[in-house]
Order: structure tokens, then C-alpha cells, then sequence
């Protein structure tokens, strides 16, 4: 493919910081400029090394790039494509990586009237429960999946320079569509981050968490450690993939509750099997 | 103080084992015996070092023991109490590792008619997802908590026998009261492996739980791992635990159930709330 000359990501924190670092890492010859509200974290980008330029300004960020990469939390997508539009220049791509796609499609929808052909929705398959740019590193997303929902109108040379880029990171690219992304992310990522997330702060707003949390062991440190995501980040998530995170959550409820009543009923037969079943998945899955 | 000369282990697994290699690992000159119902797993342990006798005639392997632990999952408790209880000689310190302490108390008045003064149940709170005598290591209670829960009419000595022990292996031991530790491990070990159990088995029983667990990432893969637990042990766990997981699991739904509801209503202000109380939480408690 043809490299991009300039790539502008917007939002240098964990995940762009690492696709920048992911490109450089392979050699990559294209001009990576960053941009975003924190100066003082694109000063930081710079100072690593993360990316080639810093620019607050979103106009001159943009108007040279051949790819612009919406790395910011999910929900100010809309908001960031209304300032964009009017400087994109033709025949720029825009990829973002957020963790909801329906909502990138809705907002592309309110500002530019559809999703253009040039618009790659993509997520990466990756993260730490860390945030900011200095928690970057180029190795984030090697042997990872991404995923890309691109539209039916979509450009064929935008759909494979985004994908080139993202292997070129070490990632494998997969393509599914916008509803069966945002469904199986609800499912395993989107849900387990609520769960953590609401355990957490149950076990926080009660009379004795210090002595709680002092006796919590390595199996609720593993347990808990999305807990410590950005809260912002996971808001924007719930708040624009809340139908199918509401119907996942519903689906674990109604299972929850028949595990409470067979505990209840010190049915053995019934805990026993989810807990095999269960053990048996994740071994298979995740290996052991 | 006197380190016993003979200490039988009953259930040489992954705690059970751990505890014996602590303690050679120290150069306790202590013989350890190793006993229970399967003839393969303790001629493993044999062979790997852990124990220095291999006995599966239970009255034998006791017979000359000053201290024996129970590490066999904690639902046997019972029934082998009541096995061991004929041949226990006069001295003899009894001691267990089971996640649920108050069934312990139970067994012993089933069959003792009371806490003998010479039991001192205990709980380190340490284990990995593994089980079995080959998961084994000689520090996993290192710098862990053991919990011991001794009644009133306890033989000081024996609590200074087997708080020694633990603090051989390099826990650090805290004693508390049976109901306390049983509503304390209810909310930070027990509650979220039932979670961890049956978010799996959602996923699990879904049509398409291949292509679901594919996409999972390094959060979901620490966020289950308590799910690959050993079923029986954490049945076991469940059913003697029952009450105090139940009254977590109810305060978790109650709360859940307000986290979805502002889910449903976009209330950002409290899902915020939510989220950044929990992440707060967890980086102080846990460590970032």
C-alpha cells in the first residue's frame, strides 16, 4: 500500500500513544502529529517520543493528514467530527478506536448526513486497566484483534489502509458489522467492566472496606483490576452501547439470580453444573 | 516454641501442599505425612517432595501426628472429623484451610459435641486458580494473611502452634471471630467467584460463544480467572457459606440493579459517581 504521508491522531493517551508507537516500532516512515485538549499531555507525547509534532490546533492538526485517528473517549466522537468536518481535506481517511461503533455511526450520521466513505470505524481489541500516554508502549496490540465496521458505501482503499496500519502494529484485523460488534463487546468487555466496577463500589460504601479490601487476595486483585480503568472512558462506553449492554446485563441478572436460588436451596446439582460448565469454557477459551 | 515432630496432612493439594513445602523451605525438620482418598495425587506428592510419607490409611497416617490439617475442600469437613475422631491422640492439634469457617465450628459440634479446645480453624487467603498437588509452591503464603478463628475455650498453645506454622511459611496471621471472617471472605472472595462463575457460563450457554470468547481481551481473561477455579472446592464454599454470600449477593444486586437503571437512563452524573468511586477504591486498596 501506499504509506501515509501524515497520520493525526486526536487524543494521545493509552491507545493512540501505542498505535503511534506500534508504527514507529515497525519503522514506519509517516509523519505521526498529535493533538488534543491537554497540552500538557501532547507535551508529554512529544517528550517520549510518541509522536513527530504536537499541535493544539485542531485545524492545522488536520489539514495535511492522510489518515486523522479519533483516539479520544468515545462519547465526544460527534462532537470532534462536527470541528473536523469543515477542515478534511478530500481524500482523508478517519479511523477512530472506540469501544461503542453504533455511536460513531450515529454521529457521523448527525454531522455529516451519512457515513462517508472515507470513515473506517475500528476498535482495537486491547488495553490496560492504565490510562494517559505514558502508559503507552508499542507491543499493545501485537498478535491482538481489531476490528473494523466499516459501511457498505465504504471506500475499499480506506477500509485496507486502515487495516495495513493496524497489522503493521502486529494486530489481526477482523470485519464484522456495526449491531454484532456492539454486541459481543457488551458481552465481554462492556458487561465484566460494569460487574467489577459495581462490586468495587459495593464493597467501597461499606462500614469496614478497609479491613474488606485488607483481606482481599490475588483473585480479587484479577478480579477487580478493570475496576481501575478511566471512569470517564467506561461512562462514554455505557452511556453509547447502552441497549445491548442493558440486554447482556439482563441476560447475567436472570442467570445470577437462578445461581442465588439454587445456593439458597443448597442445590447441588445446579451449582455444580454452571460451576463445571464455567470452568470448562474459560480453560478452553482463555487456556489454562 | 516446640515445633511438632509429626505434622499429617489430610488433602495434599494445592494448599495443602504449599503449606508443607513452606515449611521445608524453611528447614522445618518437622515430618510431614500425607494422606487421603486418592492413591495417585499423594504418590505425586511423594515424588515431588512435598511429603516426606505417604499414608492413605487414614487411622495410620494420624496415629502419630501432633498437628493435623484438614485441606481437603471444606464440604468433607464433617465426615472426616468424624473419621478421624476415634484415633486423634491426646494432644494432638487439629487445624483446617477452608474458605468458610462456620462449618467447621458446625462439624466440630456434630461430632465433638463442641469446639474441642484443641481446634483452631484457619483460612489462608492465598491460592491461585490451580489445583492440585503438582500447582504446589513454597511461597504462596508469603507475606498472605492466614485468618485463624479460634473459640474461647481454645488451648492457647495450640493457637501458638499453628499461628507459628503459618508465619513459618511467611504469612502473616490476624485472628478474628467465625461470623466475621465468613461475612469478610463473603464479600471479597466469595461473591466474586460466583460472579466470575456465572458471567462465564452466560457467555458460555450463548449461541455464539466461540466467536464471544475470540474477542475477548487481557481484562476478561483477568477478570474470569477465579472462574477456572476448582467447581467442587467453590461448591463446597457456597453451600457452607450460604448465608453471608447471599446477604453480599443481595446488597451487589440492589446496587447493580441502580447502576442499570442509570445505564437505562443516561444518567451520567451517577454512573460517573459509580465508576470513579470504585477506580478510587481499588487504587488505594490494591495498589495502581
Amino acid at each position: 500500500m501506499d504509506m501515509p504521508k501524515q497520520i493525526t491522531i486526536i487524543g494521545v493517551g493509552l491507545i493512540g500513544g501505542s498505535f503511534a508507537l506500534g508504527l514507529k516500532k515497525q519503522g514506519c516512515p509517516t509523519r505521526i502529529v498529535g493533538t488534543g485538549r491537554d497540552a500538557g499531555s501532547l507535551e508529554k507525547a512529544l517528550h517520549l517520543g510518541v509522536i513527530d509534532a504536537a499541535e493544539l490546533d485542531l485545524q492545522k492538526a488536520i489539514k495535511d493528514a492522510d489518515v486523522v485517528v479519533l483516539a479520544m473517549p468515545v462519547g465526544a466522537t460527534e462532537q470532534v467530527l462536527r470541528q473536523i468536518q469543515p477542515f478534511i481535506r478530500p481524500g482523508c481517511i478517519i479511523t477512530d478506536v472506540g469501544s461503542s461503533k453504533g455511536v460513531v455511526v450515529q454521529a457521523a450520521h448527525a454531522v455529516f448526513g451519512e457515513v462517508p466513505p472515507c470513515l473506517v470505524p475500528g476498535h482495537p481489541i486491547a488495553g490496560t486497566e492504565k490510562s494517559g500516554v505514558e502508559a503507552a508502549f508499542a507491543e499493545l496490540f501485537e498478535n491482538r484483534r481489531v476490528i473494523l465496521t466499516p459501511a457498505q458505501n465504504a471506500d475499499p482503499k480506506a477500509v485496507e489502509t486502515v487495516s495495513q496500519l493496524w497489522q503493521c502494529t502486529g494486530a489481526k484485523v477482523s470485519i464484522t458489522s456495526v449491531e454484532h460488534h456492539d454486541e459481543v463487546l457488551a458481552a465481554t468487555s462492556h458487561l465484566p467492566h460494569m460487574l467489577a466496577f459495581a462490586l468495587v463500589d459495593t464493597l467501597a460504601t461499606m462500614d469496614d472496606k478497609a479491613e474488606i479490601f485488607q483481606f482481599a487476595a490475588g483473585g480479587f486483585r484479577d478480579f477487580t483490576r478493570i475496576a481501575s480503568s478511566d471512569a470517564q472512558m467506561w461512562h462514554d462506553i455505557c452511556v453509547t452501547n447502552g441497549d445491548a449492554i442493558l440486554a447482556m446485563l439482563d441476560r447475567f441478572t436472570a442467570d445470577l439470580g437462578l445461581l442465588r436460588q439454587a445456593i439458597e436451596d443448597k442445590n447441588s446439582d445446579y451449582i455444580l453444573e454452571v460451576f463445571r460448565r464455567a470452568k470448562k469454557a474459560r480453560d478452553q477459551f482463555c487456556g489454562q
